[in-house]
């Protein structure tokens, strides 16, 4: 469920003449700008931008940019644009990132979301870009890890329920044999995780797990340092429960000793009209204290009073 | 452009009425089928089965494939269908092909058609067989060739007509160095043939021919019986003309020994309500024979006279 608490039929039009005043004067009313954009759903968000356009013949989102600064404005940024163009933005610059991409981005966006709404973010990647996705990724990697990525990127999946519990079965014994061999890229784990829909993969998941005693993500270790594990097991982790794997990407965000405002950000921002409340619930259970504690006591400032906004914080 | 003549406003009810009575009595009319079906769009077509179906309701391409037999049968078959979804049922076939799947299928499609088309085939694909089109492909191929494929198929192209010439000269060198060392099957020509976009790939192969005095194709030549070697040329060549392709694919079907139906039949069932007037004439050129006369020549019966209704011929 969402966290954040937005009126129902707010103007956009008021929305937008208030931001324009929030810009005006000596610097910015920043304040202002939290308390109306971080209550805001994504329709809102829009017709948001697109009065503040129509108004001032000025581009909302190139505004902010210039008005905000430092993680308060990434955040901000992140925030107003459409879900699919986030998503795309994300994904950009996770694989620009030097000196590896980070490829954890591209492993929960190509797992966690429907195939229509990654269909969506790949339009908007190309709009964007004016390349693919898929091109700029398999040029940033290479070997086992593009192998997989491409993978998982490049495929429109399957989303019906319907299993077949004899596949299931089968494949379960493929991923064991390749596990037990430590041929943990083979061809074939890679195209069991990458192309069968995700209610086959949590079938063949679950028998692998009955026939073999332990679930496969205990079975998945060896070089630490290897990306490619590393990245099947997040897959597998975003197949399975992706709520679960969010409250680790922000617990290990904040336990850092500079917390990685990236990922917080990221997982804020996203999951907010979606799943926040329940990430929320994980956390508080996981921890012994809150998420919106821990996000006070580690950020700071507009940056701060933006996300507990986005948590469901009140005046 | 279209090969098929159409009348511009039929009355769909009045041809579901025709195709009724020509299925009654004793024997089927197919000479009635013919100048029916023979000579709708696509979208007047889609109109008869809904008209049939509302007036009988009964399906109308299952009423067909009680009526008709053989390849005549499986012509009016994938004729009769949405272009998508006759797309996908062509996959499947190819897909489940024995002993190995029919790759030529499954490159043209995914090379020659636009990302939308795809896109909607894949669609079509999974509410028809309730699987994606990328995970049947994946599990019916190994090695080389499903890497290749499943990267071929598992893309959203770029479609847009920007071209980067650093890149196209960078990615010229790249595969000119694979194939000097007979790495055909290079990750990095992997890469490049199944994730650019076509006009970007045009201008990489344009930049190999002039820097390595000759096109990629004559190059790509080793061990005559590998699958993925030939595919790798396919793919190319559907990508710099297709036309030609379809032309040479007709060719061979015709020049066989015994005639190749599925092949004849799939080029002018695809082809008919786009480029079969130019392949028409690629072939003429190419044969110094028509296309309508070797096609006369090569099949009989009903099969011949639908197949010639779709190349053009007036009554």
């Amino acid at each position: 469920m969402s966290t954040i608490c937005f009126p129902e039929h707010p103007s956009p039009v008021a929305d937008a003449e208030a931001l324009r005043k929030a810009f005006q004067g000596w610097g910015t009313d920043e304040k202002a700008v939290i308390s109306i954009l971080g209550r805001r759903n994504a329709t809102q968000r829009k017709l948001i931008r697109q009065a503040y356009e129509d108004l001032y013949q000025e581009d909302l989102v190139k505004r902010l940019e210039s008005e905000l600064s430092g993680d308060f404005e990434r955040a901000v940024y992140r925030w107003i644009l459409d879900p699919e163009d986030r998503d795309a933005v994300l994904l950009h610059v996770a694989i620009k990132k030097t000196p590896v991409p980070d490829y954890r981005v591209i492993i929960e966006i190509s797992c966690i979301h429907s195939p229509e709404e990654f269909l969506a973010t790949k339009r908007a990647y190309q709009a964007r870009y004016k390349r693919s996705l898929e091109e700029d990724l398999a040029q940033h990697t290479s070997g086992d890890i593009r192998k997989f990525l491409v993978g998982l990127v490049g495929i429109y999946r399957y989303r019906g329920e319907e299993i077949t519990t004899k596949l299931a079965n089968s494949e379960a014994d493929i991923l064991h044999k390749a596990i037990t061999e430590k041929a943990f890229s083979h061809d074939e784990v890679v195209r069991i995780i990458s192309t069968r829909s995700k209610a086959q993969i949590l079938a063949t998941l679950n028998h692998y797990k009955d026939d073999h005693g332990a679930s496969i993500t205990k079975h998945l270790r060896g070089d630490p340092c290897s990306d490619y594990l590393s990245a099947l097991r997040t897959a597998i982790r975003c197949f399975t429960d992706h709520e679960k794997y969010y409250e680790k990407v922000i617990r290990q965000a904040l336990n850092r000793p500079s917390t990685d405002e990236e990922s917080l950000t990221r997982v804020v921002v996203t999951r907010a009209e979606k799943d926040l409340k329940e990430i929320k619930q994980l956390y508080q259970k996981r921890n012994n204290i809150s998420l919106d504690h821990a996000v006070a006591k580690e950020t700071s400032g507009d940056y701060n009073a933006f996300l507990l906004t986005l948590l469901g914080k009140q005046d």
